[in-house]
């Protein structure tokens, strides 16, 4: 899968893509990321990207030529992908929209930075607006390796266990289950002997019921669209501690 | 503000740090950014940080002793300061989370990293678990960038613009109105007269006009909590188009 990002800041991205499991994706071709940096599509002595907006107001705001000119040099015009722009006004994140990208063979980022950005690359240029959280950033960089990571995590090969991606909270609409390692006694904290019994099918159980249990208590929220058998679901309507 | 984060991949945060608001906000000495490797404090000759999961099953877990030792060498036991531990299952992150957080004087931060961390940390260590959204990252080092950067927002002097982060979206319960810089044409897209017209009044109304609009389109979850006059909300209900 190959990901196009545009930034004006592209050197905060590259040790992230050069580190742990996105490097060895891209060694191994599974992922290609080309980072390009907007600013050396001005065409202005001083390499101008941002200009004060119109109507007043504090900040900057990124100008629309110098955008323009990047993303059709590198995609075409219109853009052969999807060109997505990292903003707090997109559709929220998630982990279905991860796997929803990488379905796709090629895909674009915009990376926001300043007050905003001229609102005729939202209305002429971009295709797509996704935002991390509702919070608001210094920049789209962040937002931007997060799509590169949670996406890349759903690539055949991307991860060494190939189911585990499949285990991660969310994938099955729960909350993960608690992991314990060595040493089995610390500070005289135990292991749940649940996990000790050897007993495949009682430690299935204990780690479905403590997702549950966990995600009823953080996140009910999740539980409406949870795939729960009927008798899991009947437990927690009954508001009994399962 | 002091942070002291705590990760196996410090170097993919100190980049980060190191440009644009935050760097000139640690030169200023507003914040100032702790990075510690946890590695450091493992005590084995192959400074092991992970171990298989009790219980079986694919990916490896973060064991206990290190991350002990590496935030009680640091901040003290008990820790002198909130540690929050960056999980998918956390509280949700918010812009009030930023704000709630940018009032503490000292913060730490853990990364997870693999499948997991040892539940015991969860237990006796941290003091909070933050989520930055619903999908699954590599691990938490982008999400403690996003604190630090969400967070560092919030202090006073650290952007350029005092109301900078008053303006931003959700700051007042909505998402942010459109912003247009020079050229004025650009490929034959003009610039909403109302922005031209020099008219203060006339500029705020067509803000917020625009704020409310956006917010219903795409993010109408939000309105219910926004804090709207009698009229905009009166309009809003109607289903009229304002």
């Amino acid at each position: 899968m190959r990901f196009d990002i545009f930034s004006l800041f592209p050197q905060v991205i590259q040790p992230y893509i050069d580190s742990s499991i996105l490097q060895r994706a891209r060694e191994n071709q599974l992922i290609e990321v080309n980072l390009h940096n907007i600013r050396d599509w001005t065409t202005d002595k001083h390499h101008v990207t941002d200009d004060m907006p119109y109507g007043g107001g504090g900040g900057m705001v990124m100008k629309a030529p110098p955008i323009f000119e990047a993303v059709e040099s590198v995609l075409g015009a219109p853009p052969i992908c999807p060109l997505i722009l990292m903003t707090p006004q997109g559709r929220p994140f998630s982990t279905a929209i991860a796997k929803e990208l990488s379905a796709l063979p090629h895909i674009a980022i915009l990376c926001g930075r300043y007050e905003g950005i001229d609102e005729r690359v939202r209305d002429h240029l971009v295709t797509d607006q996704i935002s991390v959280g509702d919070y608001v950033l210094t920049g789209g960089e962040l937002p931007a390796m997060i799509i590169i990571d949670a996406v890349s995590r759903f690539l055949p090969g991307v991860l060494g266990d190939p189911t585990g991606a499949e285990d991660d909270s969310f994938s099955n609409g729960l909350l993960e289950y608690p992991h314990y390692t060595r040493p089995e006694i610390f500070r005289g904290w135990g292991v749940p002997p649940e996990l000790l019994s050897g007993n495949h099918a009682e430690i299935a159980r204990w780690r479905r019921e403590q997702s549950i249990r966990r995600t009823l208590k953080h996140r009910p929220d999740l539980l409406k669209n949870a795939p729960l058998t009927d008798k899991e679901r009947k437990i927690i309507d009954s508001g009994v501690d399962i």
